[in-house]
């Protein structure tokens, strides 16, 4: 069963969602409670659904990424930019951010983390590799379901500047008639 | 002396130039020729100049960022999306994209490969650690000096949607003020 109001996404398409540079909240399951943070260094790693992120010791959530080997990324719309930057400004360690901020925990298809049910895009990942977690605090995440929302989706992902600032998307470009060696990459789902 | 009509940018906010995901061009010079890519798939790995690069051996240029350690990420505007995809579905092995795509190479102030005169941006890397190079062509490059060109940012970087379209930047959001706990990170150059 899907969860709801979610439809499955194709494994192999999930660079799709990482590529273009989202911030992503990351949800993790410690046994006890669920956690909730805001996250903007991720990357795909290939093709499909392996990816990067970043996510070190200061994070409340890195003991329960340890322990479980597992997360959600979720992708919020910038319509939650607000709420999904006061995620990344305070510890759950402190707080219930699901509840402070006005985010629902959604049962995961195979995962113990919730999905975030106000994202348009959620990824239910395991850790694949983390060789690169001591020294870079470097997870490599293996995406087994993906869930897509295209109601949610509204302007789609949005981009940290890194200071704060964070752009919103304008036009897209359409360019797929110029993929002349990488045409396998533009077909539709 | 800087590089011609760039100014030096802080190593310690690159992280402004890639957390947003932008679409990167990769110089490298395998100490005959310079080659030029397009990549969709890098990111911070810390605050800093710190940046995680996919390259495999399908690349042109991976035989020379292996055998010279350094490479020149430079990020172009939107402005240059046409050429830029078309750089992206090329190889380097066929023609010479610099004078094919119109790029022009610049002396970079300590790398051998050179900079992309018409990008915004352009960051000198060495190569910082390359143990999941193998695995998964995942690269960790460290940004040695990096440049500016305020008047080539135009509507600034570019965010690949993995199929061939592409995001332009609308607006910019200020949430500085809701950025608390980081609040170290939003301050002005």
């Amino acid at each position: 069963m899907s969860p709801t109001g979610f439809s499955e996404y194709p494994l192999d398409l999930v660079h799709r969602l990482i590529e273009p540079g989202p911030v992503i909240m990351v949800s993790t399951f410690d046994g006890e409670r669920a956690n909730l943070m805001t996250n903007g260094f991720n990357m795909p790693i290939a093709h499909g659904a392996l990816i990067g992120l970043i996510l070190g010791p200061w994070d409340h959530s890195y003991d329960a990424l340890r322990a479980t080997g597992e997360c959600v990324i979720a992708i919020p719309s910038i319509d939650l930019a607000e709420q999904v930057t006061d995620v990344g400004n305070i510890s759950g360690r402190d707080v219930d951010k699901w509840d402070k901020f006005g985010f629902t925990p959604a049962p995961a298809a195979v995962a113990r983390a919730p999905l975030v049910q106000e994202c348009f895009a959620n990824i239910e990942c395991t850790v694949a590799d983390d060789r690169l977690v001591d020294d870079y605090n470097l997870w490599i995440l293996r995406g087994e379901r993906a869930w897509f929302d295209a109601g949610k989706r509204g302007a789609g992902e949005f981009h940290h500047r890194g200071d704060g600032t964070f752009s919103a998307n304008a036009d897209t470009l359409d360019l797929r008639h110029r993929m002349t060696k990488w045409q396998y990459l533009t077909r539709d789902q």
